[in-house]
Formats: structure tokens, sequence, C-alpha cells
């Protein structure tokens, strides 16, 4: 499709159609919209079902306000992570549809509607004090267009609640595991499933917990294989390489 | 499934099948057996393509030997990673087809021929002190059964080796990106494919770099969407994962 | 008793037997003599089972082979930890009944019997890599008159070993967990029984694994209760305080 | 006691007492069962003088509320640990014989008296600044139904204090030692008593102290045997250990 | 000229124009005065574009307003960092023309008219988030008296903005890379330009970011040459550097 | 004086002053008293000099007022260090002779005078921000009865202010040296004087600064030789060590 | 330049000289060949004087070996850092001429002459340990054409040392600062001269120096402007960016 | 002293002894010479007991052998510290009288007689593996012409060794408190005596010991005043230190 343009160009060239000056003006252009290209076929393919992101914290309620509405206005989808309620309230003046998940701090505005996927993605969260970031990993994956379910409170110093959803957990094309203190979660559960396991270490606990390390470190050094790890409290992340990897059980289809 | 196999004792006993023992004992065992089916079926997965491994850093080659020799003996296929020449030659004495890949420090003993994906996993490399980490990654996931193409020393601080390379990198289903010192091709990587990224940090460097911290870091924290992170230098956690992605294309054809 | 040690010196005093002088000498050195009472008493608490304790790592073979003769000449139990064979070798020289644990890395030497505890200390361990740790801290239990039970190599990645030998763990009085790599064995062994548990990180492991700091953290950060964590490797250490607790039962008895 | 389970199942089976459909339900939940037996055999113990916990730091004082609630209804024992006054005030809302231990920001409801142990747990501690954690595992200690001692203040920089209260501290079954700065107490402890030691260190001091890290490095280092660290603060999970240690000794008796 | 104000106390003295005491007293200062000259030396090169500076964080807004006054009567220019619209608003008080640049955070007050470079120093930008560290390294090299073009929201995880503002880029003398997170921008821009950059990590991020670990790390380790790196978030000191190395080749013309 | 005691209380037994029981309570305190003579020796040289300390971060008002005001009562000087006005406020309530130095964070109470020394301790601090740490160090040294002298704004980077005070600096008996950021001063000073310097690293500073790391690091790394080094921000201390290094010299007189 | 290219092939096409398709390569290879371009142009102006560079350090002599040759006989010059003398011999057996500077660890081969600026790079190293980084960066920077001077062992704790060669310090263009231990020498020449500083941290010391991490902190924290850092024992890189600083003032002439 | 030099200089160019020139050229000098003279004023407090000092480690026999050789010419005493057994074997082959102290690994030559202080240094350690460092600042404090008393193997962990000799520790004017592992013993003697003390942390341990960090926290955390720190296993610089404050109570007498 590029020698396609390029082709294009030559012909019109040759046919007199453009000028000398035009002809080198659209080849010159060419490289970079070449690398543009993969940014519009980069998009393409987001806008299959990933809505656009807006990263909020260390945003103003107002520059949130701004992004968000320019996205709307030109048709986008808009995802907007680590919001505060400020900044959804900001949102919402010039946006009424916005919507709001509170625990999981996204904003959310649909221009086009969510088609779900057929494969599931499960989000296995350790302990209560975790949900903050299980839900951002939820509500992404669900904006994103993936099926997901939720297996929350299953830490692993209570297994029999982890084992009893285990049928359920297998049951899933690609498993987000969010554990925050000692953060064993994906090394049990990646000895007893056999799906790929996006990993999240939270910051929750105190002490030598050094605000997500010591969970983050469990998680990389897991002797189960299958486990890859995002950065501390990376719900959206996470939710991101799930999608990735539940588009492709569904494009092979 | 389980259920159909405690029905079967069942109807063996009330038929008079097997006696009273037989029963006793062969139930006895279903829940282990059920969790040891988890890992049954867990064995038959991996039997599709994935070969049996053995840790070897920190075993002695006659330990290592004696493993190998017991699991080919069962009829496994079997890898042996961080394996030293020692290691391989012990194997080598008491089974002769055994092969070294040097490089990747792998042993590889093949008991059923290796059926090749049709998605690709493409590996690629920063540098060329990576490769052996990057050799660990790409004869796993050749060894798992695996398609794979590797792409080396397209480091990002030589940007047009990696854009040369971008046609073929974006067909891979699959990426896995190993780099040492900064640690930034993952990043640059994640801006440019849509495929899910596995990002491998290695010890490559000195200094500030701590033996690997500073890729692990950079990796953690990439802007970039869809990069997941193993630990420093596991070339074969980093294909264990993206094998386990690439067999979801697979199986949902 | 030290009341009547000062009656004595008083008393003995007033009726001239001894001078004022010698009243104050022996009186001036109660307090010191007190408090090498403690040691005392201290040491003989440690002979009703507890052998001496040579720290040889960082000594010359000379130099153990020197403390261990003296002790044993004196009666004493002698127990050598972290020896190395050279360690072992010198102290055999002079002798002769010196016995070396050689994967503890543990000399032993005898003049009293060993009597066992009716109570189990049970020692779990991860892989196969933790066994110099985990034996460590058998071997010291063992050497200061513990019952002790091995279950080796149940690591929480393949949880239905763990759970098959659960019956038999939850038997212990105390339980010694050792594990490396990223550590999760004690807070899953703490979700399922009710002993105290002394949990052992070690230095097993690679990359971000920093020398045992991944697994030390994840112990630390238990989410499960009746954890309590020693330094890496401290397989002595673990030993020593499961047997302080032991004790307490054997002695209420 | 699992095997006559299952023998049993299968005789009624046998003898049509109950259906396949009913024989294949009731060996289908064993495993889950005998897990969950774990729970509720887990559940019994502490039932037998330990009062459930709830972690309140991170929750609302309306989720504590509801939880506090629902386990008082319940007939369970109420422990809230890290709880702040609002916390209390929810609690006192809806159960009003709800406690508020402010110094240890503990909540407890009692719906079964407390029996003391004949053991002691003696808490003894550096600082006053190290009272709210002293106080957290005395107070726990004492609602798991253990006689509890305090010796507060008698850091090691000013050893005639701990000196000085030395005969009663020897008393004690097992000590809690609280400390922070440079967190030298255990050490000192552990040298002079023959009790098995949990030591705490808090995140008290400034500087180089790194929120408590100095204190835990020294625990974790401490050249005094029969030494076991938790986490930084961490008063409750001392005295759970503590617990389980002092029951040994009651239990045996 | 240090020559000459020897010699020429020398003569003023053997001209009987100063007494023995005075020659004395001119001579035992000189040494000092010679460093002192290196000062003068180095406030005079100031002077020629550079104005005095201020670190106004961690001082009061009565404190900056003091040395700002005092300052500027003196005829100073003055630069005041990491000021607070507090800051700004207490020195605005005394001198009418100060100026504030909210993002920058600097106060400004000149008492010199400002002459651009010829030569271009470019600040280039990952995030915008990272523009008030960026804007703090702009706006202090154009009141050192430099042409500065900012080049924002180019990060690397989206190449083509980058690449698309290549020529721009290139034309520059000095570049100063700004970026968080992972801190990729100055190794792919070293790849690709042949100026001089000054790195500068911010603390932009979160999690395993480390408060700007992470970006430092990176730049410290990375593999494209000609970079160096400064302080977590120091704007300032990339400028001053920069400005140095701009006013080179100025000098040099 | 120890012995004066035993021998006072043996002659008022043998002279029937006292009963035997009085004889044996009296002698049965001493070891005890022994250490507390320690205590009160202690004390006593502490009394020559040096007032009682009370560290009252983390304390409340209330808690510090109570402490002030006994040890007032029983004819101590009271030395509060880490006083915020909140706590100054409240022991002013009740002696009304207490004195707060703001800027040192220091409370005061004297019952003696104070003798000053002959000996000078010099405080030399780098910068500004470092004042409130160096006041605590000069104020305490003051306090306890020595000769100060302050020698502030000398850091090194602008060498000549430093060299400009070397003649007075030289003539002090100790040097403390009060640094943040990257914490040469000490190094630089210790080259050029031939006193003992006790170094404080100071938290000031942002960035890889990490809370005073960075100085503190510096200080023990020094290459030149003399400087010991105390707790970040710890200028108590400080003032403490070199109170007991200048007495070294007054008493040899 | 690029535009003429274009240009040319358009003319070439329209006049038939070359037919669609051979311009439709030749223009599709264009985008590629101008980031090629890039790196022909940056190749060009590296052969203005800047060697190519081989980081030998974990490469095998063999490699280093087929490297060189082949760079040698493309007209290169060949730069070869952290080489061994086992690297060297290597290459000596293929090229002749190949030079080894032993305390640099540098291999160089040239093809061309070396040009010398008239700008001074100023290599200033504060002990004789930190000499092969100091080397590293001088012979580096002379092998790039730069005029280099030598101020060796004038470390900041016998600061008359440094003064003395202050003068001839001050007619550099550029310095590089190399220091290990405390690092403090490049903040107290940054405080003496106006050129920019490129400070390198080495990893010599002990103990808390942690390989270097304290003189990299040191440096980054440094209080004097003008100062920028790059990787510990990083020579070879400080002499690159120094290069290039140096190369602006030669150029503007 | 340099006042008259400064006069010298003006009387002889006034009355003509030297010319114009002469006397420009001396007092140019002098700033220089002055700074100089502070060093030969050092160097000759050093003579006046203190040995020349050479830090071996990282270097090589012979450039030991060349230095320790020119400053025994020159009639210095030489002290090599760090210094291996081939190092003094280099040393010997040129100065006969060369003295090895291998625990300490100190070279010693001496050209001048010691001359012991009254006022001692106290060496307290707490483990034998603590004394290489500890022999290492008892050594150099005794070249350096302290009288020096040794305290070995009193560590706290048997508190009554310590107590025991409590009183000779007491009669130190200055101690070097040696201790690895949790290094808890300066805390502990700093509440028993009254003499300053320079804690030295040595890096004996393993795990979490992090080669010495936990010993060096402590001792910078410590609750006990009068403690000042140096760097890990740095006995020479405390010794330093002590002497620099021995000598203090010797001149002042």
């Amino acid at each position: 499709m590029y020698n396609e343009k390029i082709l294009q160009i030559l012909m019109e060239f040759k046919q007199g159609k453009i000028s000398t000056d035009e002809a080198l003006e659209a080849l010159k252009k060419l490289p970079y919209e070449d690398l543009g290209f993969a940014k519009i076929d980069y998009h393409r393919e987001i806008r299959k079902g990933f809505p656009e992101v807006i990263f909020c914290q260390g945003k103003t309620p107002e520059q949130v306000k701004e992004i968000a509405f320019n996205m709307f206005k030109n048709g986008s989808d808009v995802l907007g992570t680590r919001a505060s309620r400020e900044h959804f309230e900001a949102v919402k003046e010039v946006v009424e549809k916005a919507v709001y998940y509170e625990e999981a701090r996204i904003i959310s505005i649909r221009n086009t509607p969510i088609k779900k996927t057929k494969g599931i993605i499960g989000v296995v969260a350790a302990g209560t004090s975790d949900l903050p970031v299980a839900e951002e990993a939820a509500i992404t994956a669900e904006l994103m267009g993936n099926t997901v379910k939720r297996f929350y409170d299953v830490g692993v110093a209570g297994l029999h609640r982890l084992l009893d959803k285990l049928d359920e957990i297998r049951q899933c094309r690609v498993l987000i595991a969010v554990a925050g203190m000692e953060g064993a979660l994906p090394t049990v559960l990646g000895g007893l499933v056999s799906s790929p396991i996006i990993a999240v270490p939270t910051s929750v606990g105190y002490g030598a917990n050094f605000h997500g390390l010591s969970a983050l470190l469990t998680m990389l050094n897991s002797c189960a294989s299958g486990v890859s790890v995002v950065n501390i409290d990376n719900g959206f992340g996470a939710a991101y390489s799930a999608s990735l990897i539940n588009r492709i059980g569904e494009e092979s289809k």
C-alpha cells in the first residue's frame, strides 16, 4: 500500500497531473507519512475496541477536561485513568454522558458501542485493599471490549478460597493477578493454571513492604512459569497487555 | 471429566468390578489426583510442545544427569536451562542424543518431534552482549514448538536498524524484547507494534546499572502500553510466557 | 540465694571471721558475680540439651580446631556451623569422633547422648537448591535434641505436593519454612497450619532476587499470621528458635 | 478419618441410602471440603481464644463497621487492628459494647469471655516512642487470652533499667521485644534469657533509620540466638506468633 | 591583572603613598582576594548574561524577598528557582518589575537587558507532565541569554513525533532532554543527533519509578554516547551546563 | 566512692545503727545502685555542664510538659530537642523561665549557671538551608557549657569563603561540619585543619539526594582523615560528641 | 540535499533514464536511506576525528578481533574500550599497527591521522587509584582529536595541589573531573572555573562506597553549577561528551 | 608568621635587596605557599607522631615499594594500610627494617622513635571475626604514638564479658568500638561510659547484613549519645580520629 502511494505520485507526475514541485513535496513528506502511517495503523487497531487513554494524575481538572472534550468531539472513545472525582466533574461539565468508576478511578466516554470478546480475562485479587488496582484493571479491560470475570479476596493465606474458584479461573484465556503485601498470589496461581498471567504488585502494606517493592520482587522472582509483571499499582497496564493477548484468540477465529 | 472419573469408579464398584478397597484407594487418591490432575492436565498441555524443565544452575552435573536420565527414560522431552558444558557432558554420558546450545546454555533431549506453530514469536535484542539471554529465550521458545524469528542488534541508539526491520517485527504474534544497560528497547518497540511484548532486562552493563536493576526499572516504568516484564536475564521465563500467548492464537484457529 | 550470700558475708563480718577489707572486697564483687551467675545459669540450661556453637565461616581451620578441642576436653558438646570440609579435617585430627554433615556444613562432637523430644520440629523446604539451608536447620535441631521431620521440595508452584503432606506437617509442634526465589512458602503454609512458623529466606535465585532480599521481604510481609523470620540462609538461627519453642512443650508436660 | 468419610459414602451408596447423584456430589466436594475442613479446623482453634481480626488501615469506617457488625452478630469475637478513632466510632454506633484501646489502635468486641494463660508473654519495649507498637502487641496478646507483662522504657543505652527487670523478664515463657532507632534490644535480651524472642522493629527514628529499616536489619543480624523477627511496626503479628508459642506450653500441660 | 595589583601595592609602598602596615594589610588580603578574584571573575562572566540565582525552596517568602531586594538594589539580575507564588508575591511587594514564570516556578528581575545567543539550546521533553522541569530549564536558559527552542511531548513511545521534529532538533547547538517514567528519550535522541545532550530525569511516574530513580538510572546507563546527566528534576542545572556549552560556540566566533 | 558506700553500710551495721535486715536491704540494692551508680556517675558528669535531654519529636506537648516539669523540679537542667513551638508553649505554662531557640528547635531550662570552656567548638555549615541543624548543634553545645563559634554559609562551591575563615576555624579544638546536598564540606575541611571533625549530613536537597543519603555516604567515604559521622540531621548528637571531646582538653589542664 | 536526491530521481524517471520500477525502488528506499543518511551524516562527522568504538568487555578476543579487522579493512579508525591484553593480542595478530594503552584499557587502530583541536580538554583526577578511568577519558579524547591536559592527584583533601594548578585548569575549554570515594572534586572545581564539567564517579573505595554509588550521588547533588555526570567508571562517555562540546568551539571559529 | 614573611619581602624590596620583579614573584607565590604552608604545617604536626599513610589496596606491590622507599629515604615514618603480604615483601626488598602486622594488614617503617601518650585509646571489639579491623585500628593508633588497650570478644550478646571489663574501659580517654553483624556494641557502650566513642561497623556477617550496611545503620541510629561513626571496615580512620582526640588531652597538659 505504501508502494502504491509512491506509484500513484509518480504516475500523476508523469501524466502532468501534478507539477515537479508538487511531486517533490508529496514524496518528501512520505517518509514521515510512512511513520505517521504506523501511527494511523496503530490508531486504527486501537479504534477496533480500544479507547484513547489520558493519564489524569498530575494533570489539572481543567487540562483533563480540555483533552477529553477534544477527543470526544473527534469521535474518539475516551478512557481517563487515575482520575479523581474532581477530574470527572470537570469533564462532566462539557460531556454529559461521561461515566465515572469511583473505585477504579476511571472516566469513560463512549462514542462507539463496546463489543465483548468471547475469551475471558480473569482478574484475580488477593485482598480487599487491592480492589482499587484490580478494578482499574477490570474496568480498563471491559472498556477495551473484553469479557471480564472478577475473582476477589482469594489470597493465598486462605488457600481454599482460591481452590474453590479454580475451575472458573481455568476457563479464562488470560489472567491478571493483583496482590500487595507479600505478593504470592501469581506464583500459586501459576502452578495451577495454564493461561498466561499478568501480575500486578500493589502498594498495599506497610513497613518492609517499601510501597510495593516487596510484592514486585516476589512476582519477578516467581518460581512458577508463565508470569510476567507490570509496574506497582499499574492495573491499566496489566489490562492493556491482557487485551492484546485476548485479542490474539479473538482474531485467530 | 472429573465427574466422569468418580462416576466410573462408583459404577465399577457397584458392578463389583472393583473391591471396596480398590474403590476406596481409587477415590482416596482423587483429591490429590485432582490436584495432580491439574498437574497431569498441565503436563499434557506441556507435552503438546513444551518439554520438561530443569534449572541446572546450582545443581551438580551428577544431579542434572540423574534427573535428565529419569525424565528421558519416562519418555519426556527434557529442557535444561542455565546448563554449563559440564552439565551437558554429564548428561551426554547417559543420553547419547542430548543436544547442547552453548550460547543459550540449554540442554535439550527430545523423545517427541517438535511441531512448529504458525504464529511467530519475535525475539528482539538490543546489543550483542544481550545474545546469551536472547538465545535462551529463542531456543526455549523453539523447543516449546514455536516458530521463532530473531532480530538482533537493533538497539534504540541506532534507531534505523530497528525501523528497518519493523515490517517483519510487526508480523510476529508475540514479541520478546531483550535489553541491558538502559533497557529502552521495549518502550520504543511498544510505540511501534500492536503485539504483546514480554520484556527481559539483562544484567549487561556496569556501574549504575547495578546488575540489571537499571534495565529492570526502565521496563517496569515503560510509558508504552502492552509491555510486561520478567526477571533480569530470565530468557526462559519470557519464552514460556510468550509460548502460552502464542498457543492462544494456535488453538483458537 | 543472692540474699543468702550477702547475709553470709555480713554475718562473717560481724563475727569477725573476715576483716572489713575482706567484707568490702567480697561485697564489691557481688554484682558481677551475679551477672556471671546469669551466665552460668544460662550455660546450664544450654547444657540441658543444646551443644556449644562455633560459627566457623571466617575462621581458619586452625582456629576452629583449637576452639573445638578445648570445648571437647571440657566435656562440652560441640556444634560447628558453616564449616567447610577443611574445618572438619582439622578438627578430626584432634577429635577422632567428630562427625561432618556435608550438605548442612555442620561439625558435631558429642560428649553426651542426645535425648529426643516428643514434639516434632518440621523442616519444610521449597526447592532442592534450598536444601543446604534446610539441612543446616534440620541437623542443628536434631543435635539440640529435637525430633525432626523433613518435608522437602514442596514449593508452592506445585501446590499438590504441599497439600499431600499437609496432615503430617500439621502434626509438628513448630515449623521451619525454608524458601528462596519468591519465598511464598511460609505464607501458604501459614494459612494451612496452626503451629508457629520460623521462616528462613535463602539466597537461592538470581537477578531481582538480590541475594535473598526478595524472599526476605516476602516473608516479612506475609499476610498469614504466626510467621516470624530470621536472616537470609540462617538455618541455624531458625533451628535455635524452634528448639526454644519446642522445649516449652516438653517442659510443660 | 478422611478414609472413613469416603468409606461411609461408598457404603451408603452401595446400600442405596444415597443415589448415584448424591454420592457423586458428596465425593466431588470432598477435596474442597477437606481444604475447607482445614479452614474449619483452623477457625475452631482460633475460636479457642483467638478473636477474628480486621486490618482497619486502608478501610473506610463504613467498611469496618459492616464487617465488625456481621462478625459480632455471628457470635464471633472481633479484633480490629490499626483502627483510628473514626473506625471505632463507626463500629460503636452499631455495637454498643465495642471497646477502643487508643494507644494500641485496637477495637475489641467480645462475645466470649477471655480465659488467661498461666504462661506469661513479656512485652519489652526500648523507648516511650515505641509504645504504640508495644501496646498493639500487648493488647492483641491479652485479647488472644494470654497473660501479659509489660516492661517498658528499658532500652539498652541505659542498661541498668533492663538488668533491674531481668528476674521478672526471665519468668516469661515468650518475649516480644519492641525497639526502634538502632534496635539493639533483642540482641542484648537474647544474651540474657532463654525464652524465644519475637523481635518487632519500629519505624521510630529519623535520617539513616529509613523508616525502620535500620532496626529491622539489626534484628535480622542479631548475634544472639533465639530471636526471630516480624515486619516493621507489626505488633499484632508478634503477638500472634507469641500466642501460638505460649499455647504450646498451655496445651502440653 | 593579578600581577598588576601586587605591582601597584609595591609601587605605592615604595613611593610612600601607603605605610608599611597598609602595604602589609593590602598584601595579606591578596591571597583571599585572589580567590575572591576568581569569584569576581566568575561573577563578571555571570553578569555577561547570567543572573544571580536564589534556590527558593526551603526558604521563607520573607527570606527570599530580602535576598532578592538586596541583589536588585546592587544592580544584579535576579533569578529565583523553585519559587512558589508566595515567594513571588513577597518579592513583588518590594520589586515592582519582578516577573513570575508559574510553570517553571521561576522569579526573574532584570536590571540588564538580555542579549540572545546565535546558537540554539533545544529543550526536548517526553511528556506533558515533564513540562514544569522542562520550563525550568527553558526559562533559565533564556534568562541566561540563550536562544531556546522547545520540543515538547515527543516521547519515544510515539516515535514519529520525535522524528518529525528531527531536522529542527539537529540545528540546536546543545540539547536538554527531559523525561520521567522510563527516561528513554536521551538515548534515542543520542543516536540521532551529534550535539551534546544534557539529560534531566524527572520524578514523574509512580511505583517502581521510585521518585525518578528509574529515569535517572536509565540516563546514566544510556548506550548512546554524548549524554551526561544532572540530578532528578534539576532543570536549572541542565540549563546552566547547556549555557556554558552554548557560550563556547558564541565566544569562539 | 562506691567502696565508701559499702564501707559506710558495713560500719553502721557493725555499730548497730542499722539492723541486719536494713543492712541486707541496703546492700542488696547496691548491685543495681552500682549500675545505677554508673548512671549517677554519668549524671554527675552531665551535671558538670550537660543538661538532661528530652527528644520531643513524636511526644505530645502534654508529655514533654510533664517530663520537663519533673526534671526542673528535681533541680535538673532541661534540654528538649526537636521541639515544636507547641511543645515549648506547653512547657512554658509550668516553667516560666523556659527558653525556646526557634531555629534550633530547642527548649532549655536552666537550674544551674553555664560555665563556658576555654576550648572552642567550631560549627561550620555549608548552606543557609543547613542552619536549623547547625543551630541545633551550636545551641546544644553552648547549653552543654562549650564556647562555640559559628562559621555559616561556607560551602565548598565557593571556596574563598571557607578559606577566608580558615585561620579562625583552625583555632577551634573540635569542629562540627554540617552539610547537605553533596556534603563535601567535611572532606575539604579535613584537608585543611588538624582538629577532629564531627560531620553531620543534612536532609537538605532533592532528587538523588534521597533525604540526606547522598551527604551521608559522601561523609562516610571522605578521603580526608579525622572525620567521623553522625546520623542525618543529628545536630544534637554531633554537639554531644564534640562536647565530650572538648571536655578532654578542659579536664587535662 | 535530500530534496535534490528526490528531484534527481524524479527527473531521471521523467527523462526515461530509469524505469517506473527503478524509480519506485529508489524512492521506496529513501525514507530508510534518509534515516540511514542520518547515520551516514553522523558517520561522516565521526570520521572528522572520531574513531568507531567497540565496547570489548563481555566480548571474546575472537569477536573483538573480527570486528576490529573488518572496521580496519573498511578504512575506519578503530577504538576499542575496556579491552584486556588478551583482546589486544588477538587484534594484533591481524592488524599489525594496533596500539594498546594498558592503563586506559584501550585498543586503537588508525587509518587516518589525528588532527588536534586548539581548545583543550582538561582531565582532572582526584587520586592515583582513579587513573585507569582518567586515562580512559584522556586517551579517548586524544584519539577523537582533542588536545588533552592531565591534572592528576589533585583531590580536595589536599586543596593546595588543586589550587596550584588552577590557572592551567582554567585555560581548558571543557573539564572532565574524575573522582572516587566521596567524589567531591567536581563540586570544588565547579566553584572555581567557568567551563562546563563532565563528572565521572569511579568505583574506587570500599564499604559505604557501594561500588561508586557514593561518588555518583555526590556528583549528582553537587551544589556547584555547570556539572553534569556520566555513569560510574565511564571515562569513555565523559570523553565523548567533552569532545562534542570541544568541537563546538573549534567549528565556530 | 605569615605576616612576617610578607613584611620581610616588603623590607627587602624597600631596602633594594630584591628587585621589583623578585618581590613580585615572591609575593605572587605566597598565596600558594601559604596553602602549601598549611600543608607543611600539617605535615609537621603529623611528624609529631603521625606517620605518613599509604592506602595499599588497589596499588601494585611495585607502586607501594616505590612510594614507601621514597618516603623512607626522606626520613618519613611510613604507614601502609590494607597491605597484603605481597605488598610487604616488595617493600622489604628495599627497606630491610620494614615491619608487617599480618592481622592488621599494616606495613610500618620507622625513622623516628614512637613516644606513647599518657591517655589511653581503648579498642573494644565485639567478635573474633572483627579482629582484623580492630587490629588495623589498634596498630594504627599505636604507630601514631598512642597508648592502646585492647578489649576483644566483648559482644553484647554475652553482656557479662563487657561488664566485667567496664572499669578498665572507663579509664580510656577515647574508645574505638568495632562490631559487625547487628553492630549493637557502641550503643550499649555509650550508655555505660563517658568518653567519646568512634564506632567502626565491620562487614562481618551474611545475608541481610549487606556487607556491613546493617552494622553501619545501627551505629548511625544509636540511641546512646557520644557515638560517631566511620566507614565500614575503616579501622584506620577510627584510629586517626581517636588520635586527634587523644592528642587534645596530651597537649592540654
